[in-house]
């Protein structure tokens, strides 16, 4: 049987051949090659032989691959493979069947002549200025630089966790960018949550580019401390940040290509002109409020989970929480801890994840303190993670989450009893795929659900509101909820709202959804795409990006994003390539 | 011939039978141990075999040293090692010549029971508050329960370098400590000096503990990036710094075993009574001014070099620098950026130490881009400085230096040709006995060289000073040097002096003079320690303790100075032994 070394030998000499035929039979009939930018120039999954021969004979030539080469051992079915191409230098993995491939990953990492500066290729440091300025006053005259009619050539709405990902690589390309954000510090985004929350994840997944967290940063980061190193970041990796600026309006000049984009910053308002915009507002950036009859006559404060201060002061009050996704669960244990009863109002089931069965089952393999001490490196298990195809992520979560559900049947029965509607998607594929799918619909427990199982979060499930009243809500089957106040953690709008918003809803027709890989599910309707619409890449509006997902999409796809947008700023004579 | 492997196999048999002689047969009869913690809860230095065969028999049965191993390759005369004792985990190095060995090289890693919190032994982040508080105002509240009757474990004096280098590793400890500083905000004693100063030592020597510089970050930290990286690092270890905050004196209670530390913080004086002081003002904290006749009638501006803004504004203007070591050639070399005049006055011979030297040659093969891809750690790349007792280093010291001569001698000749009087260490071992010796007496040439051979920076060397006149100086020759400005760069003060100071001249005595290892050279008579005295461990006066060195010793010593403070903390019954 052919080992990974031998199939990157026969791919190297069929690619050379350009062999429609030859390069169907070195993947199974249902093979899938997954490629970011390395021969496509573009984020797309091929799927089957004559997708896959396809792409191949039209870019064989042009791309230029060679040198496979793999430190699998011999006779291993699967492996990391590194190669070249003209224009740079690829990094992928292989899992082969027999002797034909069941998925190639091919990805670039770095543009020949355009590295990160990083390693060998940091500067010196040596100030040679020749005003005799120093460092500091160098850095605050390139901020305010733009200030004064220099346009950078990329602009970045908001400076949470993706915006300084995307700015971060962008420095380290040498691409000129600023950064904007309405909030007064860096790192607000957070610091403004309620008390107890922390990251979700675990640290080993959340590293942010080029600067890991350290050995003794906590498993679970607060909030505070999250926001806190977010501000660090952007000192560290000298990122040009206006903050208390906010964008209100970007329109395209298709002409001059490059955007008017207005600004308002600390009062004053600024036009610039930069060729790109990338929108960088999160998933969570547009509080989604949902308007109940009679909601103008509630007495009390009413609120979206964003604006919720935490649970202080709320000892002894009614306060109900409409939703029952992460935010719902967080704000109403919160609740619990500072002595409020909260109610929780479930509308539509949710999906349940333990975050023990998260980090130390679903995590563990590849980020985790053992997969660091086994020699597993963030940048290999992102490349793992990136190399399944979403069709096969599709089949092993769905495996994965029959077995959990199996293995975890007392909490999740406990649950239920306690009336609480449980999903595991739609399809039973579970959170992973439900977040690239909708971003929302889930919870993972670190404490909430054991208050609603013995009644310290008390439960109204599978029940509408029928309207609002001035002492609290009534329910579809007449019950009345009495409130002291409500909290809609209803979640968050779109990336294409912000679209709308921001530049005009043509554009956002023209650009389409933002996210969701086309699954067929509710939420994510097709056509299939295998990637995410519109992230990363470029989108139907010249000049205009996304970035988003959590610390790790935002690490390891802002490699991408940066690249295309290096080569757009030095002018590099690449176009990205789609199957007709 | 014997290897590493079975050298210590007969180590281990030795320490068992504890056996004088057959100790001392381990060894060459010029053979080192040199010992940090690990045997005699010290850091000391065993010289031949009778020194070490003492020390063993003395402590063997009580540190109850094993499981000696080695990954050096069978058949190497040396290589790193890791040992285990009764209290915790030892690393070091041995060298063998023959069938003996020349060093060995012990430390103590870490307290069993008492590891630092870093990998699988960090928190979890999760926030459990009784009072529901977030992590930042948990945060705040410690750092200001000191204000309210807490009293630290540890005070440190000194926000810089080395004080937060020790406060982190105590926070690794979990050891309650306080660091003071009197600046504004921590960074700022890089932030105040001159704009085109940046660190000397490259990147890969300068990494703080824990969280080492990324990989992006320039070869030579400029000034204010290294103000704000400290900063950041405070942060990121969650140290209590009170800033703004002026230790005015100590006196140590014997009674009580605790201090009564006065400080002001923002102009109100609190009183603290914390076991334990570190002194961590550093090397170059206390400015000393020289006094000249006439001194007072000086008509232009006079400042120590600690005061000097930089050269901005001075163009044209004839600025006289008193000194020819490090600050004296920076601050000369900013002034002729700016324009300025500047006349350097040689007054003792300077050793000249290229920064190209340092960089690509002293210290390529352990700190470098190219040692790191080549698999040298930090952690590997200090114990192998640590493993040379000071004895062989100076060996080493003088045959490199004497081969650096050869290899620079149009340099060292050009600036012999210009009048500077250069010297190479009084017994031909450079720099890096040098700083071991006195911290001072030398420049790493960034430049400024050239522009004393060439004239722009003018000299005067081998003249003194003989008084100070309303518009210049008389030197003992009798010209006068016209100045509008003159700036002392004529060095600090010692880390004794601070203790004089701020506790009293009688404990200053007590302790004795700190740095320097008794080389019977200027500055630093003997006699002979062999390790640098009252640094990283005990004192003669209880609960006084100092941090000092540059980046890499700061980083390297604050290890060793930790564990002594948190055995104290955790009452471990642990003392140090002497030699008698």
């Amino acid at each position: 049987m052919i080992d990974v070394h031998g199939w990157l030998e026969r791919l190297g000499q069929t690619l050379e051949a350009n062999d429609h035929a030859a390069i169907a039979a070195l993947f199974l009939a249902t093979g899938l090659w997954r490629d970011h930018l390395a021969f496509g120039w573009n984020l797309a999954t091929y799927e089957g032989t004559e997708a896959i021969a396809a792409m191949v004979t039209a870019r064989a030539a042009l791309v230029g691959a060679g040198h496979w080469s793999s430190e699998a051992p011999a006779g291993a079915s699967e492996g990391y493979i590194a190669f070249e191409t003209a224009l740079g230098r690829g990094k992928g993995y292989l899992r082969l069947v027999g002797d034909q491939a069941l998925a190639l990953y091919t990805m670039l990492y770095e543009i020949k002549g355009h590295e990160e500066q990083i390693g060998a290729r940091r500067s010196s440091g040596m100030i040679d200025d020749p005003q005799g300025r120093s460092w500091a006053e160098v850095r605050r005259a390139e901020a305010e630089s733009f200030e004064k009619g220099t346009q950078p050539c990329v602009l970045v709405i908001g400076a949470g966790q993706c915006g300084l990902a995307i700015g971060a690589r962008l420095r380290l390309l040498g691409v000129p960018c600023l950064l904007v954000d309405k909030h007064p510090r860096v790192g607000d985004q957070w610091r403004s949550r309620y008390a107890s929350l922390t990251l979700h994840d675990p640290v080993w997944y959340d590293h942010m580019p080029c600067v890991p967290f350290p050995e003794h940063w906590p498993v679970y980061t607060p909030k505070d401390k999250m926001g806190e190193w977010l501000e660090s970041y952007a000192d560290i990796m000298e990122l040009n940040v206006w903050t208390s600026t906010e964008c209100t309006s970007a329109a395209y000049d298709a002409a001059r290509g490059a955007w008017d984009v207005t600004l308002r910053r600390d009062g004053r308002e600024i036009v610039l002109h930069p060729p790109h915009v990338v929108m960088a507002l999160g998933n969570a950036g547009f509080a989604k409020m949902p308007m109940f009859p009679g909601q103008e006559t509630f007495r009390g404060t009413l609120c979206h989970s964003s604006a919720h201060p935490g649970g202080q002061g709320m000892a002894g009050k009614n306060i109900v929480v409409v939703g029952a996704n992460n935010s719902a669960h967080d704000i109403c244990a919160d609740l619990v801890v500072h002595g409020a009863h909260p109610v929780m109002i479930q509308r539509s089931s949710t999906h349940i994840v333990r975050q023990t069965t998260m980090t130390d089952v679903m995590l563990k393999p590849l980020y985790s303190q053992d997969a660091v001490e086994s020699g597993m490196t963030t940048e290999k298990a992102d490349m793992m993670v990136a190399s399944v195809p979403l069709r096969l992520s599709e089949v092993g979560a769905r495996a994965l989450w029959k077995q959990l559900r199996r293995d975890e049947a007392p909490f999740y029965e406990r649950l239920e009893q306690a009336g609480f509607a449980l999903d595991f998607g739609e399809d039973g594929t579970g959170i992973a795929m439900n977040f690239l799918r909708t971003s929302s619909g889930y919870y993972l427990d670190v404490g909430a659900c054991e208050m609603v199982a013995d009644g310290r979060i008390a439960l109204r499930s599978g029940v509408a509101i029928e309207r609002i009243v001035e002492d609290g809500l009534i329910l579809a089957d007449g019950s009345h909820v009495p409130a002291d106040g409500i909290i809609f953690a209803t979640g968050f709008g779109s990336m294409e709202e912000w679209v709308a918003r921001l530049i005009s809803p043509e554009v956002a027709e023209k650009v389409g959804p933002c996210w969701g890989y086309g699954s067929g599910t509710r939420g994510d309707p097709g056509p299939w795409e295998g990637e995410l619409r519109n992230m990363w890449k470029p989108t139907a509006q010249p000049g205009l990006w996304f970035m988003g997902g959590n610390l790790s999409l935002a690490r390891y796809y802002s490699r991408f994003l940066a690249m295309q947008l290096k080569a757009k700023f030095e002018k590099l004579d690449v176009e990205p390539w789609h199957a007709s």
